[in-house]
């Protein structure tokens, strides 16, 4: 193998494609990055053996020669330092050549012999079926993403909630996330020519983000295709292949309430800080616990911690109310989290009583979707 | 104590206070931080017990009051949760009181009580005596202690090399840092005004890395008032008390070679470049062994690792050589330290043989800053 390839395109693949590998990976060969060359492209892939990536730099950019290709071939680089080699390069140019699996790489006055390994070791990727596909625009994927992950449970004894449930019925994709004290909804309407498609999914939560990463600021779609067991994605140069999570998610629906006894609709910002503020005092509890307590058209946060005082702060909201005052307690890093999610301008808070679960949604409810809170008992 | 403080002048304040306290001291009270109000400032105390430092603020910063005083007072505010408190909140002026320890913070609609420490249990301050005094230049001082404090010792076994030497002797002011491995010693003529003075001080890291960050983009002076084992910096409104290192700091002057038979002129990024990229390869090897080769005009830089590979970069250079050839081994570590303490567009370097420590310096030597290092044995 042998190449010429612009610094800036060559770091950009290696990049992004290490951000997958898992540095204590019990396997050393997925330590690495694994390149091919190909006649009119070079091909970097990494994998931490549940999601694999796969980026491609075309050896043209706009006819702008990107890639010099002297002779075609494979190897698997040591990602964390010839990462650093590339990008430490004094030059623009970076010369690369393989001499079985050492790797010598020129840029400059600068040379390095670097040790690899031999691409016939790595791994191949699995090939997905193409019958089954979606296409999501970059920016409402993200969206989906942000707004349901940080509901997934971390490490939970249950595996399928480490994930997020994606299910396409009725032109409608739901995409949930919840790890048992509270619940992220999100809803898309999906075109037309969907329509007859259907799937139920759990795509693991370690995938998302870095897919999410990736499409942050992204316009183009993203295509999904899928199988039982796993997901492709294509967007743009990048392609990740998804082990999904197996199992039957729970029937989430029948948790989010629809009679409520008390709501309030206040400034999502206004709101959003007084929580933080009076949460300084109540983080370092284990259970974080806030109380709101609604009257009319007033709304109090507070907070009581033993050991550093207590916190008060008062919100003028609109609020209805069945008796003279609502009170619930529920955890401050919840509470902001899940209004960090609705992104709305104005949100309302539906409660349906002061110990079962209440939702916040945006008040004009211009996007579909819902968080779900487990209030805490405090007696 | 009551009093109304703008947000901003408390806040650089508290932030400043709290970087000397030690989050895991023995001692309750030092994680905290007192407060004074007299009667037209507000003093604010932190210490971890070696270094203490005072930081005030006047009730006026030109004719604009900062600080409405109600009734003077003392309390000791539990800092890091306090600082949150105050970052946080929605107005610019605060409103503080007092009821027994516990703290009333109002801004907005959001109130505060916060347990604080009874300030009679925080220790006093030692006083020193002001007799004997220096005044320096902040960024003389600044550079002094960015040129000599990384060559300290990490928690050594003999606690004097875990400080940097100040001794003033013949109105010349040497700092000297050594971990017996590396040595960097900077020189500063003083005025005549000081030509009788005298001192030979051992100030901890830690107190000069603290002082170092306050006086970074400072002008003015710095008083500094010494004592047998303690020092006291002002610097406009902060004063910082530093117990000293006691001990005899071992003589260095003899270390120094004066006799050399090879020496080389480098660009110093260039330099500095050639040697970080080198040192990926040696990085992680416990020795970090960079390979010096000179010849005529002509300098190599090459490392190699078992593991990872082999790397090697020429640099044009001016040399002197007895030989037709120099060799040398030496941490890159230290090689890229040093080049970055002296901070000059050229660097001579002077070895006086292959296993004795060789120096570093500006090529036109416009400072008086000297950096020593030892080679490393190979065989």
């Amino acid at each position: 193998m042998k190449f010429t390839i612009t610094k800036s395109n060559f770091l950009d693949g290696l990049n992004h494609v290490s951000r997958v590998i898992a540095p204590n990976s019990l396997f050393e060969i997925l330590k690495g990055i694994k390149i091919e060359l190909e006649k009119d492209k070079l091909i970097l892939k990494a994998s931490d053996s549940l999601v694999s990536v796969e980026y491609s730099v075309d050896s043209f950019e706009d006819d702008k020669e990107v890639i010099t290709i002297e002779e075609e071939g494979q190897v698997v680089l040591p990602s964390r330092n010839f990462i650093e080699i590339i990008r430490k390069a004094p030059t623009d140019l970076i010369e690369i050549e393989t001499v079985g699996n050492n790797i010598l790489v020129k840029s400059g006055k600068s040379e390095f012999n670097v040790k690899g390994y031999d691409a016939n070791d790595y791994p191949e990727f699995p090939v997905i079926s193409k019958e089954n596909s979606l296409k999501l625009e970059a920016n409402v994927f993200n969206d989906i993403i942000k707004e349901t992950v940080f509901c997934t449970a971390p490490n939970d004894q249950r595996p399928i909630l480490e994930g997020v449930n994606f299910s396409l019925s009725n032109k409608i994709l739901t995409a949930t996330a919840t790890d048992s004290y509270r619940l992220s909804r999100r809803q898309v309407t999906l075109n037309d020519e969907d329509s007859n498609k259907e799937f139920n999914l759990i795509i693991p939560r370690k995938a998302l983000t870095y897919f999410q990463r990736m499409i942050e600021n992204g316009k183009d779609q993203v295509e999904i295709f899928y199988e039982n067991n796993r997901i492709v994605l294509y967007y743009q140069n990048v392609v990740y292949t998804v082990l999904l999570i197996s199992g039957n998610y729970p029937n989430t629906n029948k948790l989010i309430p629809t009679v409520f006894e008390c709501t309030f609709v206040a400034n999502s910002r206004e709101f959003f800080s007084a929580v933080d503020r009076v949460a300084l005092m109540s983080r370092e509890d284990k259970d974080d616990i806030i109380k709101l307590v609604v009257t009319d058209n007033l709304l109090e946060v507070s907070s009581q911690s033993k050991e550093l005082g207590s916190a008060v702060e008062e919100l003028k909201v609109s609020s209805t109310l069945e008796d003279e005052k609502f009170e619930i307690s529920v955890s401050g890093k919840y509470l902001k989290d899940a209004v960090a999610a609705v992104a709305a301008e104005e949100i309302i808070v539906k409660f349906s009583g002061e110990l079962t679960a209440f939702i916040i949604q945006p008040s004009d409810y211009h996007r579909e979707i819902i968080e779900l809170i487990l209030p805490v008992r405090t007696y």
